[in-house]
């Protein structure tokens, strides 16, 4: 069994926290001058290892341990949201780190099969997952997506247009080569610090739909106009929005999540009666065909109010990302790893979006959580206690083990 | 019986609408150029009829009937909202011009009788009622606004720097002087059009109610946080809105309108709980008794969501301005005046403000509308039948000849 070194893996959390630190948090957005330092840490720290460390086109680093023998790949992202937490994605890029290192020390380099990764702009300052969906072949021509821009102003051209990654190929996942993906990851919310648990085994990433809602009214004077003779688009949105609420309540699963995070009506003011009026309804959940009954129920909903106000509603949806499976074998290591130890864990799925949903797609994949303080996450106020960090270490490594020795 | 000459009316109306042409509309916002030069050529046809024709500290335009004889004050305003319409308050004050000059023409200037009026800042680019604030003695110091800042960025006190207002006292309504305010206006709703009658006579002018409501949550990830741990303040906003359009509704009365023309979530993105929400309702009614009960029942429902989820919930009465009644023997010479001359006409109440609540407050007043075609207003298309026109000028015209002879 090979043993990591928590203050070794807390030393390392603690250096990447000061690569662009904001507070008691971290501001590392992609392809910032933070960002790519941290990158440039990271590769450093691979190097010394003995590793073949590189960095790609778009700053994903990734180490390989010498030679052609089957490796587990390790790792997550190193990019933060602004002003974000401290361990996010660092902490899968750290846990691979040790897992590495560790290895290397007790087996020697060679024999240490597993590959460290820290992928590009998950967070999707840019690109939501650029540096995975790159990885697996998804994305070939960084040109296709020069003219994004950041909210910070930045286009994504520009950003790609330094050293030392101006003139570096795009690294592509090698399935000849990678036995499994595994991403350790803090939980962003409350379940496992509910449970007081230390781990969560990811069986399923959530799949996501994003609806945008758009009704069509007339500008009325909010004094003058009689409440039978206006097309009240504001009200509409509110009724239609609030309908949809209760549907998905209604026909919600077990681990369905919704949100309207966004409504505007125009043109806004207290007195006059809304033109147009537009919302966003989010739905998560890991199972396709729950999503398309919810999705058939709010569509027929917004139908039918568009029927009975004639008001033109119209629905587009603006996203559509499928549910993505783990792989079983890989969350019963984790789950044999916690047991030896005598770690309490529990099967959970993710409800955000990960670098493993692209992995997933070529690779066994895998991933470990663990608890978010308080649940909170994207904040400088993002924690985790530390014993939980170690644990969750750990019960990686142990896999590793478990799956490398079979 | 004064005739009134409908091609010297329109003729006033043309030469009106040309200052701050806007298309079909005009775009005068009070003490722009155009504004200035709007009431610099009343004052010039006021001082041309041979009366006492002055602008004051705000832009006010007066012009008197020469001596001390009591008489009628007739007008509206001639400044009017960005690409605003052509009739609007320019009407009002046409109707002025028009009765001053028929019965300085008939009569002689000196028996005229009627002073003529075009207020400033009607529309509220800078405050509201302004002119005619300031008219009955409820602004004394302009200083007071002198930070007050328009849309278009201009402060109040600079727009007051200039000629030729910059060292004009302000005109004040001589109560012993003035026997009542008629004012003139485009309706700017449906209802005239709908019972096809060319003017209606204001009964009264509705009370405002405003209030800005405010919901405290907590922002969290939209995909990690289950429903049941959520702060939402959206979902919140948004079933709290909806109960208050149902309550307003059950309890409305005949003339009660209601309006949410602005609503916002924080920090208003698809996949963040939303923090924080806003919005704003606004109810009027002729009636206060009735908006005291309506005020109290949307107070009541806050109370029990904030109760029932445990949210702050925050209400805040923004405005609250009376409902003013127009003195019924004036109401009564409208419409005298129009069964006269066999035109039909309606009593209604006021759902828009006017200076006519200002002056109410000090002198006799009546309110007289005129259709708005489509119920357009506040808006380059707005506009009247130019018979309607006329036969609104030529009632009021009418009106003040009953008045001054009784």
């Amino acid at each position: 069994m090979i043993e990591i070194k928590p203050e070794r893996l807390l030393a390392t959390l603690e250096a990447l926290r000061n690569i662009g630190r904001c507070g008691t948090g971290v501001h590392r957005p992609a392809l910032t001058p933070a960002d790519l330092e941290a990158r440039l840490w990271l590769r450093a720290r691979l190097a010394e290892l003995g590793f073949d460390a590189r960095l790609d086109r778009f700053g994903t680093v990734l180490g390989r341990t010498p030679g052609d023998a089957p490796a587990i790949l390790i790792g997550s992202h190193t990019d933060t949201v602004p002003q974000g937490g401290w361990l996010d994605g660092a902490l899968g890029a750290a846990y691979a780190l040790e897992i590495a290192t560790a290895r290397a020390e007790a087996l020697g380099t060679t024999a240490a099969r597993v590959d460290v990764v820290s992928f590009q702009d998950e967070e999707g300052t840019f690109v939501p997952l650029l540096g995975s969906r790159a990885f697996i072949g998804e994305i070939t021509e960084p040109e296709l997506f020069a003219e994004v821009q950041a909210l910070d102003g930045r286009r994504l051209g520009e950003a790609l247009a330094v050293e030392p990654i101006r003139a570096q190929p795009i690294l592509r996942l090698d399935t000849s080569r990678t036995l499994a993906f595994l991403e350790g990851h803090i939980e962003q919310g409350p379940r496992l610090e509910a449970q007081n648990l230390p781990v969560g085994i990811v069986t399923a990433i959530v799949g996501i739909r994003r609806f945008h809602f758009a009704i069509e009214g007339r500008a009325d004077h909010a004094g003058t106009t009689p409440m039978g003779l206006r097309r009240d688009a504001g009200a509409a949105a509110l009724r239609l929005a609030v309908a949809i609420l209760d549907r998905l309540n209604a026909g919600r699963g077990s681990d369905t999540v919704w949100n309207i995070g966004h409504v505007t009506l125009r043109p806004g003011t207290a007195n006059v009666v809304p033109a147009a009026a537009e919302f966003i309804v989010e739905v998560r959940d890991v199972e396709e065909k729950l999503l398309d009954t919810l999705e058939a129920a709010i569509r027929e909903r917004a139908a039918a109010d568009a029927f009975a106000t004639g008001l033109p509603i119209t629905v587009e949806r603006t996203a559509a990302i499928p549910a993505t499976m783990m792989t079983p074998r890989l969350a019963n290591a984790f789950a044999l790893s916690a047991a030896a130890m005598g770690a309490g864990s529990m099967r959970l799925s993710s409800g955000a979006g990960h670098d493993a949903m692209m992995l997933a797609r070529r690779v066994p994949t895998g991933m470990l959580f663990v608890p978010s303080i308080g649940g909170r996450s994207h904040h400088v106020s993002e924690d985790t206690r530390t014993e939980d960090i170690i644990t969750g270490a750990q019960i990686m490594a142990g896999a590793v083990d478990l799956l490398l020795a079979a």
